[in-house]
């Protein structure tokens, strides 16, 4: 079994990414994102650490505006139209998930589309349904990404996909079947009967349901491809940080089927990020009237 | 095999609207659809007609713009700017096919999402896709309402869609999945693989592709339940108007296998309209700043 480095293909995209920011700084634009932290979520604050390093690595500016965890709706909501007006900033990003008494999608429907770098908003995620995307999904594109990058080429494939989630399984299952990826999609979840069975018909299986070790080898068939987008964090009073993470799949017991698979960490994540910083070049791009990169 | 009579099912639908439409215009709203139709499609004419006497025997207003085909974009635009601004205007309809020179895209953007009575707007399919519609996908919901009117549950249902057009494939694809409709989806297209085989496994086959009789008794399973969107004109010269409509299924011959299917014409067409006029009395009550009705 290949192991698919997410670590490795993230470098290579950052490289490439490199060479596009410094020829927008000749240009006196100087790519920007602004990261919304409210509270305290030591998972959040990790999450938001990796992507300020990714900037900086790049030359992206970045802001950040760090709430306490009992910030208000009005408040949240005024700092976003501030953001939005700003036109010195070209990304903005509410790190998920919000405090229990805040309206996340509220909030997604207020950031400017064109500054929706996360590109969870409704209008991008629907430009995406119609087959006319400006930004790209983060996750996804990130998984898309890795396949191209492992020679895994998805065209006729059949992907199954275990995860509705609208920041993972569905707008994967949106973009690979559009005109270009062309892969048969079937998005599985909690209702579906005989999921070891659809599994097992599986050229590319995608794990997003949170799930620690749910993906056994019996979800296999010889030479599937796997994609593991679970981070489970596993209580290990052994370890010494207390737990360890673990993805959706049990990675260890499925070398010997599976013909490649990413591991948990260093497969999806840091290309995520790398895709983020993508989509702030873009935003950038954008509010600049030139065209959006492709990759 | 159970014939799936769309008409009948229409007609249910339009009965439980017409008290909402009276409710509304006993508050002085009188819910109006605006119907824009470029060039002289005879096919779209006939679908403008039918909408017309849905409204018309509803009691809800609509008004007609007929362009002609060589309308400019800009013209177009004027006419879409102006109904959105028209605050007794409630749903824009735009026809489609639009002729070449037309962007249809553009249009379908410039609709104000509110009156966006297609859900034809990225911002109204990207609500979907979120799990938070506004507007309901109109051929999609009217699926839906076939089959919950008929008695199939689609929870933890395998339902096959063979299609990923924007209008009905894809939307249906997202919809069936959400939360609620919890199906088990699988989205076909040209560069499926293996399609008979994956049509076999199920529970209901929707046929949205546009090529007569491509779904033959092959692709069933015992006790399926058949959608057909399909709707083929064929050439005969022995059939007094030069030709007949045709679905995508091979209706005829699959009698045996499948449990229930609907016929083209008076399957799908009528349910689709019956839910525009549900999208419009919607559209009206967002409007007023009233609850959008479900059904």
């Amino acid at each position: 079994m290949k192991r698919l480095s997410g670590k490795k293909i993230a470098e290579e995209i950052l490289s490439e990414l490199r060479p596009e920011i410094e020829k927008l700084i000749l240009n006196n634009i100087i790519p920007t994102l602004a990261v919304v932290l409210v509270g305290d979520d030591p998972a959040s604050a990790v999450y938001v650490g990796h992507k300020k390093t990714a900037c900086k690595s790049l030359g992206i500016r970045s802001l950040e505006f760090i709430l306490p965890a009992n910030t208000t709706q009005e408040d949240l909501e005024n700092i976003i139209i501030e953001l939005n007006e700003d036109s010195t900033v070209h990304g903005i990003l509410c790190q998920f998930p919000l405090p229990k008494h805040l309206n996340e999608a509220s909030i997604i429907d207020l950031i400017n589309p064109k500054k929706d770098v996360d590109c969870f908003h409704p209008y991008n995620l629907g430009r995406l349904a119609s087959d006319n995307p400006t930004f790209m999904p983060v996750t996804p594109y990130g998984i898309f990404q890795i396949l191209k990058r492992s020679g895994v080429d998805p065209r006729g494939k059949h992907v199954v996909i275990i995860g509705r989630g609208t920041t993972v399984g569905r707008p994967l299952s949106i973009m690979m079947s559009l005109k270009g990826w062309d892969s048969t999609v079937t998005l599985c979840h909690s209702h579906t009967k005989e999921i070891r069975t659809i599994c097992r018909s599986a050229d590319i299986l995608v794990g997003a349901i949170g799930r620690p070790k749910f993906i056994t080898r019996d979800f296999l068939k010889q030479g599937v491809t796997v994609i593991d987008v679970g981070i489970n964090k596993v209580v290990d009073t052994n370890h010494p940080k207390g737990g360890h993470l673990v993805g959706d799949v049990d990675y260890k017991n499925i070398s010997d089927i599976a013909s490649a698979a990413t591991p948990v960490p260093g497969g999806v994540g840091p290309v995520t990020i790398s895709i983020l910083m993508f989509n702030c070049i873009n935003a950038a791009r954008i509010a600049s009237g030139l065209p959006v990169l492709d990759m």
